[in-house]
């Protein structure tokens, strides 16, 4: 498997985290710097149209995109230890938790975003900060009021499974590190997102763990 | 089972297009007036924290979530007619392609975004058009590259089976027209559209045919 990489790339970290997770190694870490602009070089736009990251080419291919997609397949061919409840509703209910993180609030501060308030509507630094900040916090908002025991919280987001929806979870929180927003006000998150880091797989995979991370951001 | 509902939103497309295809009529179709901010009541925020549609009750709950998380539910409730290929790599290229749409291009255009382009950034119109116009298109140029003959796309994006990618694709199109995208530029997507609102399950849960809907946009 050869993977297409960024350190601070937070759909990256899911597929790095879910590798972890299934014991696979990559034979090949391709860095593409999302800070360069590497994403779209026509290089690797061949191997990802939409000029984003993670890209995974197991065996002979097609290169596989969108994070999501990535983390199901490594599940569909890998089933152990699963990344899914077996249970519909379950199931259905750590996807929507993982579509809170990957659909509602992340493509809202990915580089192409931060570039067209920035190039486009020329905004300042102070209100493009402010910009991710608010779809960040909107995401954690939504999140608290779901990982509930009542909802079927337990250790993890589901019970006391790790599932992608922890994965999603705790990439939202290094979003929230990068864009300085407090977590105070979402404990509950704060409390599965700890629980997340702890398992060494996971926590192997954080972005700031990577080559080429600074020290802090 | 009950069906959180807008004419105009294209999330709520997608599931209304998939309970169609499975031939799945929900008993109660709940109307969530998106220009009107229903969304935001204290009655919807219990039913779905992050305040979007489309939610779905099947019998006694909990309400699912996310439009990609509730068609995977009904395809695993009710597997025929099929919204996946079987294979693996098939599988990933299909939800990649949904996610284009559903994570990349779709949650930039919807309503709580627009607003908070007027509201907070004090954007006008022509603006705000243009920026909608930019991400859609992005997402278009994406499944553009993506759905040739060689990638494995055929009547519909993956061969000649209908999946959900195909849905999400659809509806993007409607998005396209929302927006005054030209889709000349686009003319593999617009093949598969084409081919995609034949269906006639797909072409009865087309946004403008909904109860509510304006004779045009």
């Amino acid at each position: 498997m050869k993977l297409f990489s960024f350190w601070r790339s937070l759909a990256t970290f899911r597929v790095r985290a879910a590798l972890n997770y299934k014991g696979l190694v990559p034979d090949e870490v391709i860095d593409i710097n999302l800070m360069k602009g590497d994403q779209r070089d026509a290089k690797f736009r061949a191997i990802n149209p939409m000029m984003a990251i993670p890209a995974l080419i197991d065996g002979k291919g097609p290169p596989l995109f969108e994070s999501l997609a990535i983390m199901e397949y490594l599940d569909e061919i890998h089933p152990h230890p699963p990344l899914l409840p077996t249970d519909p509703k379950a199931r259905a209910r750590v996807r929507g938790l993982a579509q809170i993180v990957a659909c509602d609030s992340h493509p809202l501060t990915v580089p192409r975003v931060r570039n067209y308030l920035e190039r486009e509507l020329k905004l300042d630094e102070e209100t493009r900060e402010k910009w991710c900040r608010h779809w960040v916090s909107e995401a954690l908002g939504a999140l608290e009021q779901h990982l509930t025991p009542e909802n079927g919280s337990g250790t993890y987001c589901q019970g006391d499974q790790l599932t992608l929806a922890d994965i999603c979870v705790a990439g939202q929180a290094v979003g929230a590190m990068y864009f300085k927003v407090d977590m105070g006000a979402f404990p509950r998150v704060s409390r599965i997102v700890e629980a997340t880091w702890k398992n060494d797989a996971i926590g192997r995979a954080h972005p700031m763990k990577q080559p080429g991370a600074p020290a802090k951001v």
